[in-house]
């Protein structure tokens, strides 16, 4: 079968090799298709070669079927629809000990720390699988990691149906988040910098806002009434993102903390103080996010055309990240694997 | 009747002035002692004019008891002991109409946007009083204030018995907030860098960190085994603080701002992230926290011998003030007013 390694300098390899069996309590997917996030990205851009190392299969916002069941397995069945939530949690720690293995101390995320899903078949702990229900969109399957991201984000965001939610930043997962707080009943406003993603966000039907054009916290506030956005999900990474998520938000407002900060920004804390804000850190998902991800995908509740941009095949792997990382306009590309 | 009234420039004139009859809704209270508040001595250091203005009575952390009432005041009696909730909210802004009057977006606070209470007798409106239990000292009774944002900052903080509390700053409000999550079952470390300070917490039985000398976080993480603080209240108001605040804190900690940071300081967002940390900015009290307050000094529940650091006569303001900005180991300075 083939495998794409990412092996250093923005360069993948194209190897043939053999699928691992799996062993007890492993199964093996046949990845239908694989999306490429932000974190594959930097890998490509040589970012975390650290972590990554020079010789490691990338990838984990994927779709396929169950190909082969390792011993000890159960409620698997050879040619179930499913998806991977692709952590590896060491059950010991502090944080798992406490419920939140899903960030636990020592975690493995597959696709990073171990291979991931850029190959013909996968072999991963049975733990990790989500199924799907039969006939869903093995194309739309492949957004069901990132939509779960988002699922989770809102989720910590406590958003109530009503409220006026503020997501700073357009790209893919700030799409995802404004998707899902709508679908709570959030007011939802966009901000972002690129006129094509504002096009892309106001083609779904949302309000935008433009931080080069206007001043977004004005006009939040004009739009709110004096009162300011209820929630806020910075999804920027950038200082101006920071600014405007205190400047823009609400007495006692939520500010959720999507976007990987890579430096430590300024941060209005004294606006914290003054307005009793809150800001809540998000990384990942949990079971339940992967379980209300595969249920709005399977609902038709995203608009999973608009959001997949283009789609090419495992041997263009190349081609695909080259094209994705000089495209900043794009929301997802997906490799189809198999 | 005696009035200190702060006129710019580090400096107060002592007047003597008509008391104020009480109007409709209204009661005249006889101050027993007003504590000074660090808000006190910026107004003194000149940095509040703006706000402040140069003619102005100051003071707000006080005891006293009912001399006169107004019109329609009902459940006060003339004598009875009191202290005062120094806020007065708009009621109709944003904050207001949705339960949060203490942060009103147009808050006045009594003794800042209008005249306090470091003069003999003070005429306010009777919404802002709580009664005090016969026979409370009036001396510890003007810990009452301070004592209620403390309460407040804990009752944020969601704090558990038997959760690992850092707190970051042991002045005044620091060893308050210390001895408020102490009595609700926190393992409370104060870390601080005046020695003179760290020799107070440690008399009242806290265990201490001096930041100068060792590395907060690490000694954290060795005395809960690699866990981490479950509740951090930033209350140092610097960057090391800010610094140690991210670094000290357990998965999903919750990271109270109690400080008022003037500049913005640069914050660990990736952390943030990473470990799905909280932080809950907080100000000022509600009702609830200054009954909270009233009952903990009504039950010595507070060590507030070792608190007062001293008692000056309102004709000494003066070298009160001095005396307390020249003094950055001293706790807190109460002004006999009456």
């Amino acid at each position: 079968m083939k495998a794409a390694y990412y092996i250093g300098n923005k360069e993948f390899s194209l190897r043939e090799v053999d699928p691992v069996t799996p062993g007890s309590g492993e199964v093996r997917v046949k990845i239908a298709y694989c999306g490429i996030c932000g974190t594959d990205l930097h890998v490509y851009l040589g970012h975390m070669d650290a972590r990554v190392g020079n010789n490691r299969v990338i990838g984990h916002e994927m779709s396929g079927t169950i190909e082969s069941i390792g011993e000890g397995v159960e409620n698997l069945e050879i040619g179930d629809p499913v998806v991977i939530r692709p952590l590896a949690p060491c059950g010991k720690c502090p944080a798992c000990e406490r419920g939140h293995s899903h960030i636990c101390q020592n975690l493995k995320f597959l696709g990073l720390d171990s291979d991931g899903a850029f190959q013909e078949n996968w072999t991963i702990p049975a733990y990790t699988v989500h199924k799907l229900p039969v006939g869903i969109s093995l194309q739309h399957a492949a957004l069901i990691e990132p939509l779960a991201v988002a699922c989770h984000d809102v989720t910590r965001s406590r958003l109530q149906p009503g409220e006026d939610v503020l997501v700073i930043g357009g790209g893919p997962i700030g799409m995802l988040v404004a998707m899902v707080a709508r679908k709570q009943g959030g007011n939802v406003v966009i901000s972002e910098v690129s006129e094509h993603r504002l096009a892309t966000a106001e083609k779904m039907g949302f309000s935008t806002l433009n931080p080069l054009k206007v001043n977004v916290a004005e006009e939040i506030y004009k739009a709110t009434g004096n009162k300011g956005a209820d929630v806020v999900f910075e999804v920027s990474g950038s200082q101006p993102g920071v600014d405007t998520m205190t400047e823009a938000c609400a007495t006692r407002a939520r500010i959720v903390m999507v976007a990987i900060h890579a430096t430590k920004p300024q941060v209005d804390l004294f606006k914290f103080f003054w307005r009793e804000i809150e800001m809540l850190g998000v990384r990942v998902y949990e079971p339940q996010d992967f379980e209300k991800a595969i249920e709005m995908i399977a609902a038709g509740a995203i608009d999973c055309e608009t959001m997949i941009t283009d789609i090419q095949e495992l041997p263009d792997i190349q081609n695909a990240f080259a094209a994705l990382s000089g495209n900043p306009q794009a929301m997802k590309s997906l490799i189809r694997c198999s």
